[in-house]
């Protein structure tokens, strides 16, 4: 069946129809469809276009339809161009001519719009959902290593010491701005399309911000013209998704380097690592590599949509077709990516000793120039002999801290024999009592701010 | 003058130092890197790092470098590698060793992020009143159009009638949404960075919350490591961005339609077209096509951050510099290119004449199926029989509404004489008076709520 | 069965089993895998390393594997983690233990690598094919509009007369050069990585030079290390398949312009259109916007690759098993676009007088600055003048050859009454005989041009 | 000086004269620009439309241009919005009238293209000669090291020794596909536009073959309406440089980390490092990591030019201004990257020490499996027994050369003393001597090969 057939005289071109249909990939849709569609049969009955024994025909036949796609018996049949022609095609063998009522002044264009933004609301929540679990992985690791140093990096050279749930707990922040934006796309998601028609609005007095209530929108789109192509809120969706896909990339990055042999830091669990079909002792930490390698597709997503979308006439044209599979497979991509990262984290193990261990006395040089800074040298002069200090333990092969006073006070008389006290990694992190700075005590703060904001998220 | 030349035996390579250097672009961030240290200033001042005379003296001479650069007297010198060293530098030069006080506890990792934020809250403001401004534009030319009738198309083809003042306002509803992003984006970039340090933290016991306040942030940053790497608002911008030039380029490709000979339905003014050096007939509508066209290098901006940060380290790593070059190219091409198109919009030409003779009669055969389906023919039905209608018409080579009685007849008994009455524009728009719809009652509606909208927008 | 679970105690995560898994979409590259077993077998008892008798039943084994697939009756089990995991369990199931041979100083990496490229030398040709087809269709209506007028266009405005012909020739070129792009995609293609290992190399003494040539590829990759990380040909293709989405959008953007009322130019074949479910007379070119919209994920995926790609680390890492579904998805899509698109252009219909009824004088008045400048008025000048006569018949709203020998005369003293020849639509096409140009004669020569290229394309 | 006035009423609005400006970038193609008009003018005399002596002016008026412009005293005057327009109006000023004559027949749409290929040809030769140096950095660097052993990484694991020389070797091939493709767009790009107008081609009989010889174009352009709006050359253009930036992107990612403090394979030299404003101690190789960083930039120029190309209508439209930014960007970036990571590469130092102590005896478990194939036991039996010697010894907190035979006969009885040969390095690596393997006799020949290559481009 087609809704369309009237005025052609001519079939569709088989390789056409094949690659006109969407049916391959919008059956997805079919709960979203018929949600709508149940709402839009009672809207029709409010605004009398049918009679109350009609829509409850109709809402029976649907519910009908709805079972048999979720127990998997629903049959897809030549014709069934879209969910949309498919529904309304089983429809009406169930229920007869009624089911030719329920199109009345709906049109594919605000269906379909209507359909997908219901789609979305759903997968946000459940990205959110899986968001929300990686923070409480990162949360419960970051716990549990309050005492544990590590060098922390600027340009991967070791900069300063840092405690290893304060690495941790930053990107439990990326993640709650990746949250907030999601926060703010659901919002502009929210917003009802039904009732704008082809494009040109509803001449059958229906009740649009009922509608928009029976299906749980906050409100109704403004312009009827601008309802069936806009796609915004899946080009946002797909720029969050991106979002969310570069930090992973970084975390990742992050815990292949430290499962390194060189650095080894960390061991990623054996339930998210592979082996290799040729070297017998390799064990790989693929998990992270492939989530890593899939920030490539959430971009890729992102921008066939764009490119969809830039130089398109107004309203409704098909290219607009294109904007579900890429929606979809950043949504699918999340959905099983956010909960194996969630899994490494949650299982990952910690070699303290050798993060300990691999710390350099050179990582304190900026506390050394705060010795002298406090001595009333000004810093950046003080930035100039202390770089001048460690140029010389490098040059005798020597760790900074076995220069001898003299080697110190030679490049500036403020020094004193105080100045090994500095070498101490811990009250280097103790000092930097900022917050948002690596002190136990701020760590254990974001901790807690961290925890507030999970435990009133899972009250949503 | 370097800031980091101590542990260094060799000079940098020539080439090298040319390839680092980034004050060819970040020059531009002078005033906010000169705001940002004045607030530092106060800061190590009220810490008891400085004393008030330094303190004093730091800003003055730091009230001196701006005026110098606002004067455009300011010289870079060899080795200003970036906008921090330059300011220091030459402050140096005029406060002589007490400048070097002024970098105590910061670092140019928290430096830059803090100057970007400030320039970022500055733009977006910049780019959202021209947003406002086009907006204003739209809402001048559909309050003039409310009785001027087009066709409206879906797929290109001629769908339904409405009026141009719905047409218009299409464009203003995009628009919100784009403002709605930008202001999110802002209250994510209002967060100040500065007391992160190089990525530990501050050790000297700042009061960076009373440095958020002094300097206009809303909130400090939580996780100094996050926070010197945090460039999601900048990727944030550009993605915005984007969809502004998606809607723009939309915008464009219509009115280019538009403004063909075979549509001519308006005609874009002289002072925004150019001619031909060879053909002298010409005036093309240069404005809408690089408008258009424009839209490419907002998603590459956006695409080349996104890669960039793919896959990078935790903390700063020197990719970032790459940051500013695409921020300020997006900045820069909305900046010019909102108000041209407002400037189009607004002495935009249109010919009521050409649109409402262009108006065919099939465009009402949704009308004609409503008819019926008002008789209790089921519209699938209706469908159905209105498109043999419109073929059989067409098959004669007449107007639909030159089919007899009989003609309408032969396809179903429900028609009768009263059928030429659909035949009317004009009642076909007013009949969309749902919410969101073409009729003028409903644009009205829209209007009013825009001019709202806009209201409380310029009470900012 | 797994290919490496000797030094694991832990059984892989159930959702990170899902999540590693390729089997999902590197199934269809059962063949390419089974043909480089197949000749990898064969290396294996030429250099000595299992005997004929062993290389037979393997071969065998492959044999029936194949046809398992081929027959669709092959059983993916738990386990079957990739297409090299399936093919070798089910060969062991079939053969025993010498199945355990086959793997032989083989990698999946190198493995992988090779099937992708016999997948992709295939792929490279039958979308050449459907290239070729295109090209074809082009030029078989170029052949039949030899005399058919129609306004060129810049910026979509009016600007000389041209031969529908060879704006339909304009598209033959493009696809030409995305032929010869594909050719050096194929040459870069065709180089075999097997023997590369798993990154060292091989150290069984195989000969590649002969695998190389079982296999028909035309050389072997020069380092191991480079070879099993190298997706350069992936790229490439997807690219190329890129810019040949650009064409296929231009093209169809120029039909969709052209089938609309206001232009009516053209008309797409009902086989190759479609209908609204809403409103009965419309007749869509969805053919032509799918294909158009398509462009954004042929772009996508060519963005996602190099995303992935960019700042890995040497050799192979997990990132690269992204590489398939981009690569699948792009030949996918040209696949079925290229043929529907051919489609479309061998059965468009062309209104001939509309296009002739289309053309005004002013696109003539390149030809009139002519006539001026051949009467030795410098171009510039002749320009100017040309521009004030169009002016001039605007605003008395006539055509410029309805205004009189005087008016030309009050520009300049070189007009005589003989202008009025200028006004001839063939003349002016006529007289742009040199090559490339659109006069018939030259057209000609480009179609011979042109079937002499796919003539000798098709004897490949 | 406009070139196109003429018909227009009204003076045009300054934001858009700034908004449609190119001068600003496109002043960088004068010497393309003045080359072809200087080729132009004689095709112009030689098809009888000036004399010898208007062409000697023009010619000579054009040389004065042309060293104005080199010698930086060319002043810009407001309205040259272009290239064209500020050399046509100077040239005006110089010979007067006859300059006028220039554009007779010529558009900008053809003119500009052929600008832009002949520049694109210069840089694309200048790309290729700084691509050639990195390659012969590359090689000189692997000619020192061939008996340097480092452990080979698959997933950042130790996979399998190799040598240093062989891990540098692999960006050879990589740069060298890249010159490759730079050949074939070379070819492509050397196709000449002039002749075809501004769409319809040439009507006063120039010699376009002759023009093509004089400018150094291998061939004509075959069709108007294609040449005046083909881009492809730049678009393969922008896919080569962001496939040389992925290449780039990941020999910077290997070198980041060989130069940690925990890998301490390599060091960057201090010429090619920068310090930290804040950290005294810090040498980081920014170098790379902007080199990295700007692979981003490649990628979004890519793919900027893809989306302002998708669906433009045929032939010129203004949208096509926006090839030129993105072109030069790319090509800047890679004239500064390359000899900047050529100088790295050159000065690279190698701590062969750190390497050779690195290497674990896990590194040979491959070794192992191939010692028990070649005692008879089935590859795919041999990696499992391995595997779990590999987790006996990890068990045992010993290195795999630590475990007893009675150890490994446990597993198998094949084992014998002579097992322990196995755990030589460098035995392993030399057994690796196929073609294209990391063998020090294998590697040799890949040398020799390269430096052909080198020498046969350098006799260019």
């Amino acid at each position: 069946m087609k809704l369309w057939g009237g005025r052609f005289e001519k079939s569709t071109d088989e390789l056409m129809e094949q690659f006109n249909a969407s049916i391959g990939f919008d059956r997805r849709l079919y709960n979203a469809d018929i949600t709508g569609s149940v709402a839009y049969a009672k809207a029709l009955a409010y605004a009398g276009l049918i009679t109350e024994a009609e829509r409850d025909t109709l809402i029976d036949g649907l519910a009908q339809v709805r079972e048999e796609f979720a127990a998997g018996t629903f049959e897809i049949k030549a014709g069934d161009e879209d969910i949309h022609t498919a529904v309304e095609r089983r429809l009406h063998e169930i229920v007869g001519d009624v089911a030719g009522k329920l199109h009345t002044g709906r049109s594919r264009n605000d269906q379909v719009a209507t359909d997908v933004r219901l789609f979305l609301l759903d997968a946000i929540a459940e990205v959110n959902g899986h968001l929300r679990n990686l923070q409480a992985a990162i949360v419960a690791q970051a716990e549990s290593h309050l005492d544990t140093l590590m060098p922390g990096y600027t340009h991967l050279q070791q900069a300063q010491p840092v405690l290893l749930s304060h690495w941790l707990m930053s990107y439990f922040w990326m993640l709650q701005r990746d949250r907030e934006r999601l926060d703010g796309c659901a919002e502009r998601t929210a917003v009802l399309p039904l009732g704008a028609g082809a494009l040109a609005g509803n001449a059958l007095g229906l009740d649009r911000a009922r509608l928009a209530e029976e299906l749980g929108f906050r409100d109704v789109t403004p312009n009827s013209i601008d309802t069936v192509s806009d796609r915004d809120f899946i080009a946002e969706f797909l720029f969050s998704a991106s979002l969310i896909g570069v930090h992973i990339s970084r975390l990742a990055e992050d815990l292949v380097l430290f499962s390194t042999d060189e650095f080894g830091f960390v061991q990623v669990d054996e339930a998210y690592a592979t082996g290799s079909s040729l070297m017998p002792q390799k064990m790989n930490p693929d998990s992270l590599e492939l989530a890593r390698g899939k920030t490539g597709r959430l971009i890729g997503n992102l921008v066939g949509l764009l490119t969809t979308l830039k130089g398109l006439p107004s309203t409704y044209n098909k290219d607009l077709q294109e904007d579900k599979e890429p929606l979809f497979d950043s949504v699918d991509t999340l959905v099983i990516t956010l909960p194996v990262v969630a899994g490494v984290v949650r299982t990952l193990r910690v070699n303290k000793t050798r993060m300990a261990h691999d710390l350099s006395d050179a990582i304190l040089a900026t506390d050394l120039a705060d010795y002298l800074m406090r001595r009333g040298v000004p810093f950046r002069q003080a930035h100039g002999i202390i770089g001048r200090l460690v140029r010389k333990a490098n040059a005798s092969c020597i760790a900074l801290s076995q220069l001898a006073v003299k080697d110190f006070q030679a490049e500036h008389a403020a020094f004193d024999s105080d100045v090994y006290e500095v070498f101490d990694f811990v009250r280097s992190v103790e000092a930097k009592d900022a917050v948002g700075g690596t002190a136990p005590a701020a760590v254990k703060t974001q901790i807690a701010e961290a925890q507030a904001l999970l435990n009133a998220a899972s009250d949503d």
